[in-house]
């Protein structure tokens, strides 16, 4: 069901367009880009996994038709008394009011000063509830007292994120009116479900679940994300929703969240734009029989963060083989940089050039304009040291092209539809990766093309 | 002769791409875009405006094939001694070897080390001399020896230039080959000639000159510039020349020529990629009958500041109006910062987005995205201050859209060829202006669509 509903909002969706836009629509149909794939060809194949229960968490999702007609929309989550919660947030100077009160529940917690009791995560889709002024407050407020009601908590426990046009005030009486129908549906089987309430253009929902044993436990992470398909006038907007049954105190949890979305969400570009709701909440539920992890660096510790980093970057990845006209999944890889920082930069940089993403799309293999990135990045780079692999091949090395480089080779690898990038600059031992993909026809299709 | 000369070299250039894809060809026959301009639509009116010569300043151009054929692509300056000399150059880390040369002349000339004697000027266009190895410097030595023995003066005196393909040996011999006729061919009026041998996908020339009058005696100040069109596998560059008759000590010239690019070239994008070799080389000849100018702070100093400063943002400007597959000439004007430096990198946050620029392309009245800029720009900025212009029609203000505003006014505005953003982000008195233009399919056909 939730998956007809997600291609019947697509489909009328696109129909509105061409009724409205006829010019364009012709336009478009006579473009030299294949038709808008329904989903990314870059999606992970198998479609969306099956994501275990997570105990003490359930989920419902309902049409509340906030923008968009005829599909799930409103998402609720419902986690027990008793769970550790952790967040991560855009850093945005022109953040959304929810952003701003989902910043100040995790203050609360990270304090110890949060009141006790039930959590819940309420989220919708078509309205961003970004740049509303004074009423952006109000909707989060609104929103949050309604849930509070509906589960049995207080609003302060209610996480809240909103995804969609900005600029225009949230109805959140569309959203409380369905209040009652969202608490009596919660489950814990509705993970998916839950996943495609959220989506916005994305082509396809984003999941993934991984199984830990720690001290002969199995521990179990489940986690979901929308983003970065985009409508006009939206942004890239990326929500992020991660449960676990693990016992952990929240502090030791927001550290290893923290940690993680370093080397993961913060290491992922589509085009260098940055969310105004950019928003991660992970919450363990503290249900597993084991003892609770009480440092990051322990074996326990370490063991709960490598599956959680797992999840955190398969759900990162998938983001980006969904954005805006994607047609290659690109890994760059920057080394011998002055530091893990220098390194990042140096390898966004390159991921956010639209010089060598338009070379990528069109399948050119011009390690010239990586050879730029590197240098426009302001990071340390030793030009006459500089080497630059695609996969296997090495392109460049000592400051000019490699003598055993044939461009042949170099064409034929852009072919493929996953590219490695690597690049070692030389001067340290930094070292990160990062993760985009290309600029196609389509993204200007998607982002100038069509208004809705 | 000159004018003849491009419109042959593109289409040969044309030709020799369509013969080679045709398959490429034929798909952006049936694009959505418009059949690439001759000219760029933002090009100023009147064509290249006439250049008055600079005493003691002689110019020059020959054809010598160093990538393209039947055109100019190599230009010589012959300065008289006794100028005095001041350049600005790109940051970049992997800058070309003409760029450290042309630093290490203005370091000399600062210092006041530099031998005596005759300046000169020598450009190639077709071939950057970028990432070539220990063989750039060589390229570069050999040239400017060349063309100092021409001119009888030191190689140390002749300021070298390539603007082309990068990771390719430079065919110094054919610039060499040439350098008895270029010698021969100087002469005070060749200033349209010598700005047509640099241009690589310029759509055209681009020159400016002014005149000011100072302690009563008129100083003329001329320049021409190229960029940014570009040639796969090429990237942006940018090269300019300004010469004029002033009489003003080094120090002074390079004072004021830098805090005037903080505010021209430093001010403008076209794709937020930065080039190997950027540079901007300024000569006074110290012929006019003046006191010499000893100060910036000076009423001469300044007088001819101003006038400098209005030759390089109208070059500049052009570079933008040239920018690839531009429609839209945007100009950026951030006031309300916590200083200029703030301004001007909340400035180029707004100009370098994709989803801006994508929006102008798409005459989308967005200010949704230039909020999301804003935010991501990293510079102090107050969310529900924050007030937003398209020309005088104030489109949001205190947080949220402009109750007075609506929406068709803001959709007719950008219809427009020209049009003019203002931000106010409410912490300070700090105000720059960039300039920019758009993002559209264009860009994507000449960087990802072609290879040369």
């Amino acid at each position: 069901m939730a998956k007809d509903d997600g291609k019947k909002a697509k489909k009328a969706k696109a129909d509105k367009k061409n009724g409205g836009k006829k010019d364009k629509a012709k336009a478009a149909a006579a473009a030299p880009v294949k038709a808008a794939p329904a989903v990314s060809p870059l999606a992970p194949e198998g479609g969306f996994p099956a994501l275990p229960a997570i105990a003490g968490v359930r989920l419902s999702a309902v049409e509340a038709g906030v923008r968009y007609k005829g599909r799930l929309d409103v998402m609720l989550a419902e986690i027990d008394a008793g769970a550790s919660v952790a967040g991560v947030f855009t850093r945005s100077l022109t953040r959304s009011a929810p952003v701003h009160w989902c910043e100040e529940i995790i203050a609360r917690e990270a304090e110890g000063t949060a009141p006790k009791g039930k959590y819940g995560i309420l989220v919708n889709s078509g309205n961003s509830n970004a740049f509303t002024g004074s009423n952006g407050r109000i909707g989060v407020e609104t929103t949050a007292a309604s849930a509070a009601a509906a589960i049995g908590t207080r609003p302060g426990k209610v996480f809240v994120a909103s995804t969609g046009v900005i600029g225009e005030p949230l109805p959140a009486e569309r959203i409380t009116a369905k209040m009652d129908e969202l608490a009596a549906g919660l489950s814990p089987e509705k993970m998916e479900f839950a996943a495609r309430a959220i989506m916005t253009t994305d082509t396809f929902p984003k999941g993934c679940t991984r199984m830990v044993e720690i001290d002969g436990t199995p521990v179990t992470i489940s986690g979901f994300a929308k983003g970065s398909g985009m409508i006009a006038p939206d942004m890239a907007t990326m929500l992020v929703f991660i449960f676990t049954d693990a016992c952990i105190a929240q502090p030791v949890l927001q550290k290893i969240l923290s940690a993680r979305n370093a080397a993961t969400f913060n290491c992922i570009t589509v085009d260098g734009d940055t969310s105004t709701s950019d928003s991660l909440v992970l919450a363990a539920t503290n249900k597993a029989k084991m003892a609770p992890i009480t440092s990051a660096t322990s074996a326990a510790g370490k063991a709960f963060s490598d599956a959680l980093g797992e999840v955190m970057l398969d759900l990162a990845q998938q983001v980006v083989r969904d954005g805006e006209g994607a047609t290659k999944f690109v890994s760059v890889s920057v080394t011998g940089a002055k530091s893990t920082a220098a390194a990042r930069t140096i390898g966004l940089a390159i991921a956010n050039s639209p010089l060598v993403k338009t070379a990528l799309a069109g399948e050119d293999p011009n390690w010239g304009r990586i050879v730029m990135a590197v240098g426009k990045s302001g990071q340390a780079a030793d030009r006459d040291k500089l080497t630059i692999r695609f996969g296997d091949t090495v392109v460049a090395e000592n400051g000019w092209v490699s003598p055993a480089y044939r461009e042949e080779d170099g064409a034929a690898y852009m072919k493929r539809a996953e590219i490695d990038i690597h690049v070692d600059v030389g001067v340290g031992s930094g070292a990160a990766t990062v993760w985009t993909c290309d600029l196609t026809h389509r993204y200007i299709e998607i982002n100038a093309d069509y208004r809705s």
